[in-house]
């Protein structure tokens, strides 16, 4: 079982690029796509992000094997809504959405009687919107699934050889641990990313011309992920509210340590907590999880 | 005036790129090196980062009119000591350390009556070591001097020009002022690094395997920073205590706020927040401090 007639819901980075994506590694598919916003639309036909444009989500999913929604997560019942009417029967509706309990739940109550999977590439760009999306965008990159408990196993094998053919690799998890997981390695990182940019923006002693004047310092590294669409974000933090306080509440707590080892001055203590963290970054280059050149290779400085 | 005998004191990644800087870009001049550790030497000389290599700082600087401290900044008063039997009367002392009163006032006393400028390039790499230095380090990078009020004029106008030659563009500000503008572009965002690093790395509801291999969603951007030279930032933050934690204190004040928005539902205050942030983005890129390239050009993906 493979999936010929592929649906995308929303045409921004994520559904450009699976979009894309099927055209790169699936010749035998086609693809139908909607975009709520009629310029995004518009932008997606002239890239050719999909065979075709449709003019509602009820058009695009009619004929579809599996529907795939690539709509900020708190959008998601909304979109689901709006194609049940014209859903086929046996069709499998999936999504890329990067809380996945509260897609599952929005999902469930949108489409009862419906198989459902629900999945995460864990991919992306600080870019968005109809031009961002690219081909490659999930090579060797991990996609999550979190099939409910009585999920089609043909299906979710399906799902899985869908993204595989698309250069992902692919783990199965249930939608609990995947936050948990996600508010850690993605959440917290742009709250706190976010946090930064913001209260660097706004002291008085120091103007936003010095803090982007003298950004290479590491300030700028922050700003990657805090330019990532704002609508996506106050979704995610919303959706995964629970997971993600708790981690924040973690952080807080080593944060506090670190800094009181700076207040009284205990070099021992920093000195061993940044040793630590190096051994990690080793540990994500050598999984090809990032770039291993020096500063991310930017100016391509040479190394002799 | 421009300084023909510099001498490098420490042969690290400042130290070794302010050396193969001077002889891309300073043909005329001779360079003699020291670093403490004997196998740093012996590889600095393997990779020529100076012209010659010398067995004590003593040495190093005894016909030196520029002498450059690229040592960690809690190291500047011991390598002052060292070398001041031995350098010359008219000689101008400088340095690359990341926090500037605490090494002012480190080398005044250390150096008595000799003419000290403190310099900090706003360059550097998550990479550390004799191996680390390269040429273009400090292109199209800004270098921050802060002159003491009696510095003499012609010296701190030929510090600015081999700054220039470097390929760095000059600034100069009062010392506190750097160390405040220094520690909410550089120092809070390394030890927010180091701190969420070690948050991740310490859960026990997900494994340190599970952080590598879904750092893609967004964690991995704070390694890079987080795997720097565990010495030299342990000294920056005990240097700059007291800026450091007045910006830290902000920053926790900024992040209680999107806590509780979080935490209450506010969705408006975080699309906010976030929406704000992606300016400062773009300005850091139309100034050339950062990779303009999605995704700094990881995997060099096309945009098509």
């Amino acid at each position: 079982m493979s999936f010929q007639r592929i649906a995308v819901i929303g045409l921004g980075l994520l559904g450009g690029s699976v979009g894309l994506a099927i055209k790169a590694h699936l010749p035998g598919a086609t693809t139908t796509g909607y975009d709520a916003d009629p310029a995004t639309r518009a932008r997606a036909a002239e890239r050719g992000l999909v065979d075709q444009i449709c003019d509602t989500a009820a058009d695009a999913v009619k004929d579809a094997e599996l529907v795939v929604l690539c709509v900020p997560v708190g959008a998601m019942a909304a979109a689901a809504k709006e194609l049940a009417g014209t859903l086929p029967a046996d069709a499998l509706v999936s999504d890329v959405g990067s809380s996945k309990q509260s897609v599952a739940k929005a999902l469930a109550e949108a489409l009862p009687g419906h198989a459902i999977i629900p999945a995460h590439p864990v991919a992306g760009t600080e870019r968005s919107g109809p031009d961002a999306g690219f081909a490659s965008l999930f090579q060797q990159r991990w996609c999550i699934l979190t099939p409910p408990e009585d999920a089609d196993p043909a299906k979710l094998a399906a799902l899985s050889a869908f993204w595989e053919a698309l250069g992902a690799r692919v783990e199965v998890m249930d939608a609990a641990h995947h936050d948990l997981v996600l508010a850690v390695t993605s959440h917290l990182p742009h709250l706190i990313a976010y946090t930064i940019v913001g209260t660097a923006s706004d002291l008085e002693g120091v103007t936003e011309g010095e803090v982007i004047k003298y950004s290479a310092g590491g300030f700028r590294d922050f700003t990657r992920i805090a330019a990532s669409d704002p609508t996506m974000w106050r979704d995610v933090f919303l959706a995964n509210k629970d997971a993600v306080l708790e981690m924040l509440q973690r952080f807080t707590e080593d944060l506090t340590a670190l800094q009181r080892a700076i207040r009284i001055g205990d070099g021992d203590q920093l000195f061993e907590h940044f040793t630590r963290t190096r051994a990690i970054r080793r540990s994500i280059i050598e999984l090809g999880q990032d770039d291993a050149r020096p500063d991310f290779g930017r100016s391509d400085h040479g190394q002799s």
